[in-house]
């Protein structure tokens, strides 16, 4: 499996992803999952991948070949987030016309899944989450993050901290403890986790991190966390059964 | 959806679930799913259900039509919980014998599970869980919990702060904050929520808890838990960016 999350914010932009990948439980390996398309000074770009990685592989290979070939529509030409997005839509769609017959008759799957987050000069940071069939999404004030692959077991933190005026270096860290969450509650989402943060009109990544395997801070962070969720555990009051101690057999309410 | 979970501590055994049901995000109603059927003095068995809510009302049904009849294997006569587990496990089989075929047929989910425990006069505590096949697997002290339903929001929580030898009242109150993330998470996971503590040895439900959507006490624990975990996230330490910072552009790590 793989987590991969963005967070969009009124300072800027968050993404993060883990980089296990496993083709059965036996056979697992690392592949990053976070991606720098940006051409710094005029727009950063950053895509995150989740599902198929041969589809991901294959569509991310189509991404960098407009690019070289300078191709009158690529990631550095197309005007607006909304259609890069579209245009990763469409390598992903062409891949799977390729691949899908042949993965789908033997029952394997074929789906994937990206976030594709950024800012393009003269417009407002945007992040966009490209479904399988190649349509999108966008994360609004409301809804100011979205994930991809093995997204619930780090869902809770985010709907109890985020929002989108978060600031910034608090979405970062949100983004971490979300991934960890995901890694400690499932073996097939591992490090090393990458995680970017953009500060919006900067047109440029100056803040980005990879913590591998055994990184001190990632150890910190994991057992800070663990003692914090604890402590803050054994300060909530138990449960209160005071009124509903001892009650006479027949009055049982679950009665079965 | 649903979400259920059971605990076995080294002092007894916590069951706890939600009430929502829904067929599609338009018809969202309540239903118990954690059923009492100890006999007092002599077992305490209790009952959760998850899955296609005609498949367990039927098991449900032919559980009480056993005990009402007074057949040789039922529920207050099978001598060990293995054997009670298998049972529940043989009345899902039965249901499913009938109904599978024609919801199949219509492309309707016909999974069940459930999860089984208790304590019979002469065994220690015990819990099952009974998968939709029939079959069941056992909580043990390395994995003191078991779960089913919307099962992926709630477990983090239970990960960091629960082993076998956690005390029966934190295991309760666990309990209810795992329900607590899940339903603030997944809107198809609602109150009210049941949760039963019982004692080892006891051989009787003493404490049970119905609490209902605007209960004071739910909304009190979901308000401090929110507090709580802001209050730990906000002491933890942000990310030590400082070795990763300006880095020139020729040399991002992430380059796509």
């Amino acid at each position: 499996m793989t987590y991969c999350l963005g967070i969009l914010s009124n300072s800027g932009l968050v993404m993060a992803a883990d980089s296990r990948t496993n083709a059965g439980v036996d056979y697992i390996s690392t592949h990053q999952k976070l991606f720098d398309f940006s051409n710094p000074g005029e727009r950063v770009i950053l895509i995150c991948t989740a599902g198929n990685l041969s589809i991901t592989q294959g569509a991310l290979t189509l991404l960098r070949r407009d690019l070289v070939a300078k191709e009158e529509n690529n990631l550095h030409t197309l005007p607006t987030m909304y259609e890069v997005a579209r245009y990763v839509g469409t390598k992903a769609r062409v891949i799977q016309e390729q691949d899908r017959p042949w993965l789908e008759k033997d029952g394997i799957d074929f789906k994937c899944t990206f976030l594709v987050g950024g800012q393009i000069c003269g417009e407002e940071p945007a992040l966009f989450l490209v479904y399988s069939q190649g349509n999108c999404i966008q994360a609004s004030k409301e809804t100011p993050f979205l994930q991809i692959g093995e997204a619930k077991y780090g869902k809770p933190i985010l709907d109890r901290i985020l929002d989108f005026n978060t600031p910034l270096e608090a979405a970062a860290k949100c983004a971490l403890l979300s991934i960890d969450s995901t890694m400690k509650s499932n073996i097939s989402v591992g490090p090393p986790i990458n995680v970017v943060m953009y500060e919006t009109d900067t047109f440029k990544v100056r803040y980005e991190l990879k913590l591998s395997l055994g990184a001190p801070y990632l150890a910190q962070i994991r057992k800070k966390w663990e003692i914090s969720l604890n402590e803050a555990f054994d300060r909530m009051p138990n449960i209160d059964w005071e009124h509903y101690q001892d009650l006479p057999d027949d009055s049982v309410s679950l009665h079965g």
